[in-house]
This record gives structure tokens, C-alpha cells and sequence, in this order.
């Protein structure tokens, strides 16, 4: 296992009893993000046992209370419990006024650095992965999330049994990067070199269907998208900009992703009805997830 | 039953997996009130089945995060649900700035009137009850708060009977407040008035124990009283002016109090270990209650 999400709030605007506002806890290998920082977004986390003080990076996907608003309280937070290494937020334009704003609420003025950026293009990059921001469709300013692992390169073992070289020095010279010879012919060390696709996590939060949101899925192997309505309620989701369950569905299927999970689900879902969602989005694609509070995935 | 108190978050600065930043719910008759508004506020309020549009009145304490981060996401929601009703919020000095400050957060510019008001002597004032504020002495300008119900008069009916006035002419008439003859003496109301003391209730958050504290504090029904620390930590209580629970059992006692209910418990103590605070208020007063969240007390 390299790494988990946890979803610790899949409502809507208006929270329920039983649903928080958005947050997704994200770790991969030792790294720890938060996909939107809703209200309640510290205690959440200390429910699913997860540590405020090691979130490094919080994607916020545009600036409405429902997703944001949880923000303070971890930084006022955090800052009680001496966190000195810096938190990085990145957001939509306004993201770093918002910061400033919350800076000047009584007690959130933070000793450590909070380093708020808009978020455009590849806004992180490591030698294992790279986050990439794309545009949303939502009445205000808002950003979709790329997690993409970057390519894995090994030997192919297989080849190399089936030509007859076992493990010994030619097979380890090859896994270091360099040609050897065998049976008088040079073997370099690419022939056998095999790409494995990186495992690729995106986020859509508030928007309407685009394809510039396809284009981005493209792929994933896990899809988190907004489904706000199931269908029926099309003329809802439209003048909210927000994307029905059937929508995420077609986004799914369009992007040839391997897994749809949905969140924010409207309040007149009751808990026990979150099943019309799936239903809903299994018209467009298969593999569909209706997750709730603390629900996990590994991979 | 007049009312209840129900006690939505009992934590200290750090919340807990099991401790709500601090929220306490007040109910008197139709009147319903939040003392403090911690992160969270709303979905606690959900949790207990407390509506939030019905609140209309909001007491702070102290412009402190764990005491009012609930307010940007309640006015948030109740605007989201069409509040048409004007919501007041009282507290200290800079609580108007403070809501200013919340307005110009993305999406909380309310439709409905929020009523912000510098908490001064008496700041609420029915024909049944009246709400006060009296200075606490914290970090940063802090308040208390006194709810008193307003005394009862009611006819002496023991006394009536004594005297040999069964229910009858006379005894209406009395009751009606007139004079009337009976056995050739006249007989005035105001001497078969009986004065019945109203129901106190005092909540006093984040403070240093004072003379000021125990004066208000006299003779209440539920004094409310914060004990961030047992006894052992004094020095930490006085330096981050808290109280210790020995302090409030203290307070409880020299204001001749019927009942103290504990709040505001540090994060030190886990949720196995709050009887510590109790054991430690009762060294000075018996009548001490430890709530949890959720927990109410009718009367």
C-alpha cells in the first residue's frame, strides 16, 4: 500500500447529522495533503486518527465557507501545538487574500509561515510525483486536482528469463542501468526497461460537467466528483453549477477512468438514500463509489 | 419544565475526538440562545436535534477561535436555509469588528440582519427574564453572563386556606389582585403576594477567578464555570488565566450557588479521566456536575 484517502466530509453547502463538510485526507507514501479544509476539518481528522500537524499541503478547490471554513481553527490549532514547518495552501485566485483575511481573525495569527499560492499548472513536483491544477466550472473561481504518480521503470524480468539470463551479475548489471554482454551480443539495459503508468488520484469538487474536466481525468485510476443531485433535479444542478450524479457518471466514462467515488451530497439525500446517487451514475458507468464519512480507499 | 441547558462542546483551545470546541445551547420557554460558538457549532446542533434557525440570540464570551469559529458556518447555513429573522450577537469589545470581519468572508455576506452589540450590563430584557454581562478577566477582553429569571408572584394559597377562604368569590377576587371583605376585615393582595426568586443561570467562560465573578454568580440555580486545569497545574492556570476546577468549586461556593457544572476541560485530560476535574472542585463545593458533550440539564 503507498497511500489512502479518507473522506471526512461528504456533504453539500449544508452539513447533516451524519455528513461533514468537504475534506479529503490524502497520504501518499510519507506525504499528507488535505483536498479542501471544510468546517470541523481538525476534528474530523482526530476521528479517523490522522495528525493535523502533518498535513504539509491543502488544496482548496475555490473559496466557499463549505470548503474553506475549517481552515482557521487548524491553523489556530496547530499553532497552540508549535508547529514550525511551514503550511502550504493552494486555491483559486483570492486564496492568498483569504489567508491574509484569516490572519487577521483574533488568534490565527500563526508563528509558523503559511505560504498561500494560486493555483495554476504543476504546483508541486517531486521525484515520485506532481500535483496539477486545472479550471472548474462553478459560480465562482474554482480548481480541479491532479495527483499523478510519475512513471514507474523496472527490468523486465520476464524477458530476460525467456532469453535465458538468470539472476547473476549480467541480470543485476542490467537492473543498474548498464549493458552487458551476453553470448557475444551487447544487451543494453533500455531493450529491457518497462514503464509502469503511475497512479493518478483527481479531484473535482463544485462544477458543472466540462470537458476540460475529462481531459484531465483522463485515466485516473480513482475519480472523486461532485454529484450534488441525482438527475431528475438537472435544472437545480444547472443554475447552482454544480454536476449531477449521472453527469459524473458520463465524466467517468468520457475519461475512461478506472474508479468514480462521488461526494457532496445535497441534504434532501437522507443517509439511507445515498444509494440513488450510484444508481444514478451507473447509468453512464459501472465502477461507482458512494462514500461516507470516514469511508477509505487504499491504494 | 421551562427550559434546558444542552452542553455542545467542552473543550479547552484543542479539541478532542470526543470534545467539542466550546458550545452550550440555552432554552428558556420559546427563547433559544447559544452561550459561545465554537468550530462546529452547527453540526453539533444537528447532532442534538436543535434547529439552528430558531437561535436568536448568540452570547460570546471572547473573540478567542474556540469560542466563535462556528459563526461564519451558521450564517452561512441559516442564510443558505432563508433566514428572514435578525441575529443578534453579543460580546465584548470588538465583537462588531469581529462580525465585519466574518461578513467579508467568501460567502458570508448574509441577507438576513446580524445584530452586533458590545456587551454592557444588562443587554436583554423581557417581562419574564433579563441577560447581563459582567467582565471576566482572561488574556483578551472577556465576558460572562448572567440569565435571570424575572420573580414570580403568586397568591399565598396555604395562607388563604388557613384563614378559612376556600376557592370561591373571595378567593378569585383576591387572586385577581382586588380587596375584599371577608368576616367584616378587609383583606388586600399584597398581603397574600408571595414573590417567587427566579431561575439563575451564569456562564462564565475563560477567566481567572474574581471577586467580580462570585458577585454575579450569587445564588445561581446552574453556574456554568470554566475549569481548564486540576489544581496540580495552578501555575499553567494563572499563566494562560484559566481557572483551575478547585478555583471554580471555589467561585460556586462563595457565591452560594446551588449547582456548578465543569466545562472547558484541557486536552490533558482524557475523556476517562474528566472525574479529576469533579474530585478536585469538590474540595470546596459538593454539587459539582463534569458534562460531556451533549449532556443537557433541564429545569
Amino acid at each position: 500500500m503507498k497511500g489512502e484517502v479518507v473522506f471526512l466530509g461528504t456533504s453539500a453547502a449544508v452539513p447533516t447529522k451524519d455528513r461533514n463538510h468537504t475534506v479529503i485526507f490524502f497520504r501518499y507514501e510519507r506525504d499528507r495533503f488535505l483536498f479542501d479544509c471544510g468546517e470541523g476539518a481538525q476534528r474530523q481528522m482526530q476521528k479517523a486518527k490522522k495528525s493535523i500537524m502533518k498535513i504539509s499541503h491543502i488544496f482548496l478547490s475555490h473559496l466557499h465557507g463549505d470548503h474553506v471554513l475549517g481552515l482557521p481553527g487548524i491553523i489556530q490549532t496547530i499553532d497552540f501545538m508549535g508547529r514550525e514547518e511551514p503550511l502550504f495552501i493552494h486555491g483559486p485566485k483570492g486564496t492568498k487574500e483569504f489567508v491574509d483575511l484569516i490572519y487577521s481573525i483574533p488568534g490565527c495569527d500563526a508563528k509558523f509561515d503559511i505560504v498561500a499560492k494560486e493555483a495554476k499548472g504543476v504546483i508541486l513536483n517531486t521525484d515520485e510525483y506532481y500535483v496539477e491544477s486545472f479550471p472548474l466550472e462553478h459560480s465562482v473561481p474554482c480548481v480541479g486536482y491532479v495527483f499523478q504518480e510519475k512513471p514507474r521503470k523496472h527490468i523486465d524480468d520476464e524477458k530476460l528469463k525467456a532469453m535465458g539470463i538468470k539472476p547473476g551479475p549480467e541480470y543485476k548489471s542490467l537492473k543498474d542501468g548498464k549493458s552487458v554482454k551476453f553470448k557475444g551480443k551487447v544487451l543494453k539495459p533500455e531493450d529491457f526497461i518497462v514503464e509502469e503508468k503511475g497512479f493518478k488520484f483527481v479531484y473535482v469538487a463544485d462544477t458543472r460537467p466540462t470537458q476540460t474536466v475529462i481531459e484531465n481525468a483522463s485515466g485516473a485510476d480513482i475519480l472523486v466528483h461532485e454529484a450534488t443531485f441525482t438527475h431528475d433535479a438537472l435544472d437545480m444542478a444547472k443554475q447552482a453549477m454544480h454536476s449531477t450524479a449521472r453527469e459524473a457518471g458520463e465524466v467517468a466514462r468520457e475519461a475512461n477512468a478506472k474508479q468514480l467515488v462521488l461526494i457532496h451530497y445535497s441534504p434532501r439525500y437522507k443517509d439511507d438514500e445515498l444509494d440513488k446517487l450510484r444508481v444514478d451514475a451507473q447509468k453512464n458507468f459501472d465502477n461507482v463509489l458512494v462514500v461516507r464519512d470516514f469511508d477509505s480507499i487504499e491504494f
